[in-house]
């Protein structure tokens, strides 16, 4: 697909007038610390020197994968339908999170191996990819069109914060071969427990991914990568993150599912990483490394690693708090308040 | 002052019946990381199997200090004054910050060098202490004040949990007195920058604490520290940790001075420390090492050495999002969802 143009650089002048502003608010010097450094952030994601938060959705992707049927997840594979019920009937974390933060909430099926949930939005391509250890997870049309419903959807949704979410058994398992084929890395560097494997399961997991990645050695461009190695929801949450950030939408990555997404959202559509503030470290082993590898320092570090949006939700009031901040607080002037001599 | 018992233990089992629920939430065992831990502790904090936060009270305990007449800080005494003008007029961080989290905010005058100002509450001792570097910064008559109006404050806040806020110029030169006599570290390891000094101006806030610290060697038990090292609104809030804490209250504890109150606070009352929740790990340098030889662990990392409670405003709605978590989210039975094999 031709992916929309990002936004033009914000105005040359407007990191400095934010900063200006920042260092005469009523507060020793650089005193809020990363949450300065997010407030600017936000202000060149949006254009503007006050940036506002409006109508944010979380968007929790949904597929299920042929990896699944392979023994790489501590879970099996009809929990990804049981785990989406469970989100639209309000239980899971992240249906508690998204309530108690005011962040709406929507579930993208975007292939998972069970009937449309009633509630769920259809983005479905086919019943689960097909496994990528065998062959190609999907066809390149079959990516092309996630990539476009993925755009689609977020041009369907109010607002101006996209938090990303995902659902799906076995979906570490794309992410970690799309790690390694998108930084290069080792194997055995970007793959971890998920759910919870012990260490055999680890094993047969590396094991099963060594394999994918042989029989995938050719897919090299982006395009090629997301169709080898797959995920529905993961390369149609890539292809919201591209229309987010061409949109001026402020876009919260949430663990390492996610981070996959922005990283081949990223290798498809350089610059779409300005528009993502990460959410947390994920104690999912590989995840602190392509946080590095992708030179981002999250807000959170709090051992999360359960993905569906949780920890992106977690962090969503520091995004509210960094815009008030800068929006309400005084200056060293407007209070009357001496400054250091 | 006889301070108030504080709670029996919880019933033995209880944290046991808590962590069972939490496991049978529908994630993976422990995917809510360090937020379980928080649920558990919250629990254990009000002795109840489902912890709900009421009616939060962020009080601001506000004081001068003589040390502040050594050019200790960065900035001059009057900013003590203009700053509880900016909080009660709403321009302060932690103005923003309570108002956007929905938590009460009152400012307690225990004892600031200018006329109480209108709005704050009257916990006044004196028009500041006297230069701790000269002698004791108040009698034990004026530290025994300030334990009991500390007290009597908690009693008069309704609610469940008291976020801790201070303003006081110098205070970290109080703080960092009370660090080394409490800790014994060498005084090098217990001083910062504060406010933002450069480098003669931390080689004389060393020199002049350590003249403060030879001064008071005879000063031992933790009444006599406080009295000696002081600052009113330090030793004041530890009066009110040890009432929350006897009144089954969590104690969001937010920098480096307000760890100075509960560190004091457990060494009048051992056993507080465990209804106390620390917000934050301050970029204020003996931080860090505080919280360590406290044997306890922040829920955030982001820069921060304002001080105001705003790392406690913004840490809350972890602690909200902890308890609806444990409240609401559904367990694999009531959900349906298949556990891990």
């Amino acid at each position: 697909m031709l992916f929309p143009d990002l936004p033009a650089l914000a105005a040359p002048d407007l990191a400095a007038r934010v900063q200006h502003a920042l260092d005469h608010k009523t507060k020793p010097l650089g005193a809020l610390g990363r949450i300065e450094a997010l407030a600017l952030q936000l202000a060149l994601i949006q254009g503007v020197e006050r940036p506002r938060l409006i109508d944010p959705q979380l968007v929790v992707f949904a597929a299920d994968h042929g990896l699944s049927r392979q023994g790489v997840s501590a879970y099996p594979r009809e929990v990804t339908p049981q785990m989406v019920a469970n989100m639209l009937a309000g239980g899971a974390a992240v249906s508690v999170l998204a309530r108690q933060q005011g962040l709406a909430l929507t579930i993208a099926d975007c292939g998972v191996d069970a009937p449309l949930a009633p509630g769920a939005v259809d983005l479905r391509i086919a019943a689960g990819t097909a496994d990528a250890s065998l062959g190609p997870a999907m066809t390149p049309d079959q990516a092309q069109q996630a990539l476009r419903q993925g755009s689609a959807l977020v041009d369907r949704l109010p607002g101006n914060a996209l938090l990303l979410g995902e659902m799906g058994i076995g979906n570490t398992s794309s992410a970690s071969l799309l790690m390694q084929r998108l930084t290069g890395l080792p194997l055995v560097d970007c793959v971890g427990r998920g759910t919870g494997l012990d260490d055999a399961g680890l094993a047969h997991k590396l094991a099963v991914l060594g394999q994918a990645l042989q029989r995938h050695a050719q897919a090299q461009t982006p395009e090629a990568v997301a169709a080898a190695l797959g995920g529905f929801e993961i390369v149609t949450m890539a292809g919201s993150v591209i229309a987010a950030a061409a949109q001026r939408r402020v876009v919260v990555v949430d663990g390492f599912i996610t981070t996959a997404a922005v990283a081949l959202a990223e290798a498809l559509r350089p610059g779409v990483l300005a528009a993502c503030v990460f959410a947390h470290r994920s104690a999912e082993g590989p995840h602190a490394r392509w946080l590095q590898q992708l030179g981002v320092r999250p807000l959170l570090d709090l051992d999360l690693r359960l993905g569906e949006g949780s920890g992106a939700a977690l962090a969503w009031p520091l995004l509210t708090a960094a815009c008030a901040l800068l929006a309400d607080m005084a200056s060293f002037e407007s209070a009357g308040v001496s400054n250091r001599g």
